[in-house]
């Protein structure tokens, strides 16, 4: 068998891939797939880091933005916060090895979840400028800066340390950490967009952005005060997985599977854990060591048809319905209509989540006109044009900006028949009309479909949820339509009583041998009294019906 | 400042995450989303392995694959090669870490590329049942069979060998692998389809196929011999970014740049060598540990100015339009037209890469009907319906049956107007018809949208070699539909003169005072000497063009 490879040749090549030599070849899946989304990603991953230290540590987030051109299509952008600052040690790792952090291994809502971000954006730099990551922080317990200068090593996945040392100079007011990193992109107005839609979904945190062409964009705080934090959560006991189980099993220090059941799981008490016991026919005195396959998957079996509390909700951290509120009125002054929904909080495959939708319609877009600013400056978002609605949306806060039309968000929005709602809608596209429809699934594990987190996996209970939601404002929307409309009808009746104001005094002139001009005046001051209906509208709210009685009582009187 | 978190606290939870934990928690992510697919990519990452090994072995590949229902939704997928075996110490790395294997670090047409494949199946088949991954290879130098049982895991990615034995008992007709997992699932037809679209796509391998319920299936050989094996290249300058051409510097053993240039690179000879070094300014002899982040931006930027030959093209490994043609032919014989198109390979971002065409027009799929078969079993798949073509995508010779609607080929297929080669199109979607088109794209990197390797990006210079190719294939195609359709005027002409042929023959009759009955048989035999325009259509060779000529012939006699 000449010229035939065996399989100790094989073997000689086999090696392991390092997951930032895996990510490095395939940086597309982290979100670098083109100029302006890698930029993109650079602000995004250190902003929704900064946003996660600040809240956690109870920190009203106080973040500056700076983007220059360096040369041709070379940037640089650094982000600052007011947060806690990061201990010497771990900085390295945090800016360069991928899968490495805090966030994963806990349920609990937060921006970062798997531990990439940061460091990816760091894999960019030096893989398009070679450039290392620049690093500062302040800590309360230290009085001097730590400034750090470093790569990440791609064959490894760990950090090489440039440069480490305490600096005289102080950049920040108090504590705090800075993010310098130099990389390939193009500059859109997609950054602001982002910058917008993050101060809208945290109302509670202040912005101050510097772009390339020096222009300095401010967005203020509509709150001054930091959400409730969420706290960890144990695993719930639906949709838990075999595997899963059998590792908890494994590393627990529980001594009777009733005892496991009750302090490893969340919603399970004694109760509960006693009827899964039963139902699987596995004693409650087994010891987790003892539990072989058969007796886990009975377990696992008897606890999915078992009636157990919903997990948990103050894992959760929604942005309230009050609150998204008033960031979109804040951020749209001129809306006809804004109004907010949020759900009550439900489950997929044991994980809480929650959906809130917004809706401003009837928006001057005036603004948006003025500063030059495009719809379609998404590089891959061909959904939106001159007459769909603008969709919005988030997850754990954090915006949603590429990928719109693989989001299972979207989906969810196109799966609604808003014609129901008195808007226009062609097949199961997005509706048309002018609104901005924000959608936030907050959850303590968003399922994205992938490493750049753009779009959220179409689970079928995060689907339901979200039409549910949609719903709930469509009909809210519709109520203010149909009374726009009716209002509408009454002001043109207004208008043609005005009209003919003058011919009608002169008949009922005739009619009752009275002084024309005193009619006339009458006529009109009747009318006037009806001029608020306008000045309603105009107002663009959405609590204030038009009085349509009055206009009844004025045919009655008639 | 108490109820303050500080950095320290911070760190404290700070800890790296595994890579098999990552895609544990995001198992969507390579392709385990529903129970469907599930089963599908246990079959496919078995069978893809499979076959690398024994193509890359010079060995006829022999596969047999076998699904059982265990019970419920419990399936076992075993696979067996007749390939050169795996030796004792590689067999737990290769089924039981992430990230490993031989074919990622070259640059070398390989079905897999990641080493994500068959590892991720026991990752899965653990999670869902917490049956180990039993695995047998024999290869030359062992008289015996080496059986494994094998978990990954999950908090180290690292194999926990459960059982490693040499066995008496022999499976194997000489050498080979054999691998069988347990997982949950759900079966469907679109196992065959798969194995169905490899058996196009490698027609040099036979396969024998058993279903859960004890169907077997065969899919001959249509070729007795291999392809050429592709060789592996160095990396082509266009395009290679800093970081890499900067690992390189470190890595090499050249003394000179010069050397460096001409060692490393593919399609780099002395002359593009020094033209790069003069361009750029740097002096050729400069070492390269020297090189400095200046000189290595110009360096790079000078390689791609220069011109420099595309790079070898023996990396590849198309399936050849001869192969594609005859293996379409064997699966669809009773089709009207089968004709297939290969482009000459050409580069994105210095991978060379190439794309094949087939289509099939005209098929009966009595045979589908009869065999039950739903077009729409593709649960993600919401694109064909009953007018559209079906389309078949490849990459590497590996079917891609997910993510239709996201996959870059696809919006090749929609970018072309069908509308000129005499297909029905509606606006930019697929074009309907009666026909299957095959598109294979071959590289040395092929950038899939996922790990799940479902879709493929859409780079741009990708998307437009396919659509050039479309276009090839659409002449051919439409030169096929419009002698068809002037054969078919010429068989309505027939039928027109056969219907009159009697009263034809009375009216000559008459006229010229011959025998009735003569004259009709005369018009007759004429006519008869035509009906092979109708026979060449039911053979359905698109080489045999409807004799126009001999029609009009008939108009002047007449």
């Amino acid at each position: 068998m000449s010229g035939k490879k065996t399989a100790e040749e094989f073997a000689k090549e086999q090696k392991e891939i390092s997951v930032s030599e895996f990510f490095e070849k395939n940086k597309h899946l982290l979100g670098f797939d083109n100029p302006t989304k890698s930029l993109l990603m650079a602000v995004k991953e250190a902003v929704d880091n900064s946003l996660d230290a600040c809240e956690e540590a109870g920190i009203l987030p106080d973040i500056g933005v700076k983007i220059k051109n360096i040369k041709e299509d070379i940037f640089s952008v650094s982000v600052q916060d007011n947060g806690p600052g990061i201990v010497k040690e771990q900085i390295p790792r945090i800016f360069g090895k991928l899968l490495y952090g805090s966030k994963f291994h806990r349920l609990r809502q937060s921006r970062g979840q798997q531990g990439i971000g940061i460091s990816s954006v760091t894999l960019y730099s030096q893989l398009t400028t070679g450039e290392p990551t620049r690093v500062w922080s302040k800590i309360e317990s230290q009085k001097k800066t730590c400034y750090t200068e470093l790569h990440l090593n791609t064959m490894k996945n760990e950090p090489d340390i440039l440069k480490q040392e305490d600096i005289e100079k102080d950049i920040f007011d108090g504590n705090g950490t800075k993010v310098e990193m130099t990389l390939h992109g193009r500059y859109r107005k997609i950054v602001e967009d982002y910058l917008k839609q993050t101060s809208i979904s945290n109302p509670f945190a202040k912005i101050n952005y510097t772009a390339p062409d020096g222009t300095k964009i401010m967005y203020p705080r509509s709150l001054n005060e930091l959400p409730k934090p969420p706290k960890t959560m144990k695993p719930h006991p639906y949709g838990v997985e075999f595997g899963t189980f059998q590792r908890m099993l494994q590393n627990t220090s529980s001594r009777t599977l009733l005892s496991f059941l009750t302090n490893e799981f969340s919603s399970i008490g004694n109760q509960s854990a006693k009827e899964i016991c039963k139902i699987s026919k596995v004693p409650d005195n087994t010891k987790p060591a003892d539990m072989d396959r058969a007796a886990t998957e009975k377990i696992i079996k008897a606890m999915q048809t078992v009636k157990i509390q919903r997990p948990p909700l103050d894992c959760l951290s929604p942005i309230g319905a009050l609150e998204l509120e008033k960031s979109l009125k804040k951020e749209y002054p001129n809306a006809e209509l804004v109004t907010t929904i949020n759900r009550e909080p439900d489950v997929y495959r044991g994980f809480p989540f929650m959906i809130e939708i917004g809706i401003v319609y009837g928006f001057q877009n005036t603004e948006e006109k003025k500063n030059g600013k495009k719809k379609n400056n998404n590089d891959d978002d061909d959904e939106r044009n001159g007459e769909s609605i603008e969709l919005i949306r988030f997850a754990n806060r954090v915006p949603l900006m590429y990928q719109q039309s693989a989001c299972g968000l979207t989906e969810a929005v196109k799966d609604v028949d808003w014609r129901r709602y008195n808007l226009d809608q062609k097949g199961s596209n997005l509706p048309s009309g002018p609104m901005k429809l924000v959608v936030h699934i907050c959850s303590v594990w968003v399922p994205f479909m992938s490493e750049s987190k753009e779009a959220v996996a179409a689970y079928p209970e995060i689907i339901k949820e979200v039409k549910l939601a949609l719903q709930d404002a469509g009909r809210k929307l519709s109520s203010y339509l149909s009374g726009k409309h009716r209002a509408g009808e009454a002001k043109r009746r207004i208008q043609i009583f005005e009209r003919y104001s003058k011919e009608v005094a002169e008949a009922v002139g005739i009619l009752t041998k009275k002084n024309e001009k005193e009619i006339e005046k009458k006529i009109k001051d009747m009318i006037s009294s009806r001029v608020h209906i306008k000045e309603e509208f105009a107002e663009g709210s959405e609590e204030k019906k038009p009085e349509i009685k009055k206009e009844k009582e004025i045919e009655k009187k008639k």
